[in-house]
């Protein structure tokens, strides 16, 4: 039985999004968002305002293939299957909600989420096809380098080299559970986890690593950066393109969630 | 030793394009087509004034993972790996050249090419990453039937029901060496080999597939409408983006060549 307060059911949603066609999760104004979208979706089909609650926000261009947010509504969801289908109907191209379910209602789409993961995608060929969903690089890096250089992110916890200036973070730390390198031929893939990342934070460790690959920072380099907790150390930030979100975590009993591939079930 | 005329180099080029960025292949006024792309980079590059003679022609949003043209050219290519780089780096994104190679001077990129072999992509669950990539079909559909009704295609020669009405073909008698369809979790492809096809032929094929599947048609009734011979009794052509060309194949002693997977290379 799900602890509930009197008349307020909440459910999280889990859906995709193409980061190509909207400008990022947050509402803004002017530009169309992911939540603007599906605030707009789910009032129509549920009959009352609906603010969704995002477990976190992506960046303009941004993608993510496992994003989760949490609704508030005055009465129950009888068929969730048929609102998941409606949903997608509802919504145009490029969102694809993939469930809605009940939690209960303590229980935060954003605070209570353990971890989330992130892949970035590098393309090492010009490819006619993965423009909007990777980064494309061909120049000559070392893979090997790039790996090394990233076995230390897990043993680090300030990230203000990787932060942007000028936020309102109460501290910059993150615990990192994972980082790691893939080649699959063409494409090289890092995934990295954490209990939260800082605004930019993977795409300003990507660019990087990729400093390292050209030979730019040696591995020892890229330590001392993290160490300056200093952001003009780092090199530049790589595109929004590459990057997905692929999965936010819970607890078991909680909320549920498998982790995503960031585009083609293939990975 | 290559037969060749005089000051007459024959080269031909293997290229993947995003049919989403191209109208089409060949050069029309007031679009932008890969072929005049393909000229200009070629001219600019050469120094000469090329006219690429294409294999065949894709239209309007069709993509191709695998491309066959050639040039003449006055003088030899003396690096062609130099020139495919910096082809490159010189057409816009869309299009990746893989090579450049010379061929016998009498060799035809149209008419010496022995088959060509297409993929199209059905994606059976709302994707919010492949809208450009493939038809999106979650309706419930007989995916056996699809198959059975497929395998009459290599009995048949005539396919006048699935060509375009008022083209100056001499016959519309095609040679399908192979078709079938496999499923990969929520992608459903279909794979179709031939000595040519006819405009529009794969799209008007799969529409009518789909068709079957739907269970408008039985597979009895898909050989009928090719009995039939006749373009009104097909069904209407599936839409552009989910067709691929991934194989133009050549007498292996005059240009050999290989298949490409559609879009990934993960088929």
């Amino acid at each position: 039985m799900l602890s509930r307060e009197i008349n307020r059911y909440r459910y999280f949603l889990e859906f995709a999004y193409n980061g190509k066609l909207y400008h990022g999760w947050q509402i803004q104004p002017n530009a169309l968002t992911v939540q603007e979208e599906l605030n707009n979706a789910f009032s129509t089909l549920l009959g009352e305002k609906i603010n969704l609650v995002g477990a976190g926000r992506t960046d303009a261009g941004v993608h993510a293939a496992h994003f989760v947010a949490h609704m508030d509504l005055a009465a129950p969801v009888l068929d969730p299957a048929e609102l998941v289908f409606k949903a997608n109907r509802f919504i145009q191209g490029g969102i694809r909600i993939d469930a809605v379910r009940e939690v209960a209602s303590d229980f935060h789409a954003r605070f209570s989420a353990l971890s989330r993961t992130y892949h970035y995608i590098i393309s090492r060929k010009k490819s006619a096809f993965l423009d909007d969903f990777s980064w494309s690089l061909s120049r000559d890096m070392n893979f090997d380098k790039i790996c090394e250089a990233s076995e230390c992110l897990s043993s680090f916890t300030d990230f203000t080299s990787f932060a942007r200036l000028h936020t309102d973070n109460k501290t910059n730390d993150c615990q990192v559970a994972l980082a790691s390198w893939k080649q699959y031929d063409d494409t090289w893939v890092f995934k990295v986890k954490a209990d939260r990342f800082l605004r930019n934070m993977v795409r300003a460790m990507v660019g990087t690593l990729i400093d390292v690959g050209l030979g730019k920072i040696s591995p020892d380099g890229f330590r001392e950066i993290i160490l300056a907790k200093d952001r003009s150390a780092a090199g530049q930030s790589a595109p929004a393109q590459g990057l997905f979100l692929t999965h936010v975590e819970y607890p078991k009993d909680g909320f549920q969630t498998s982790p995503r591939s960031p585009f083609f079930k293939f990975f």
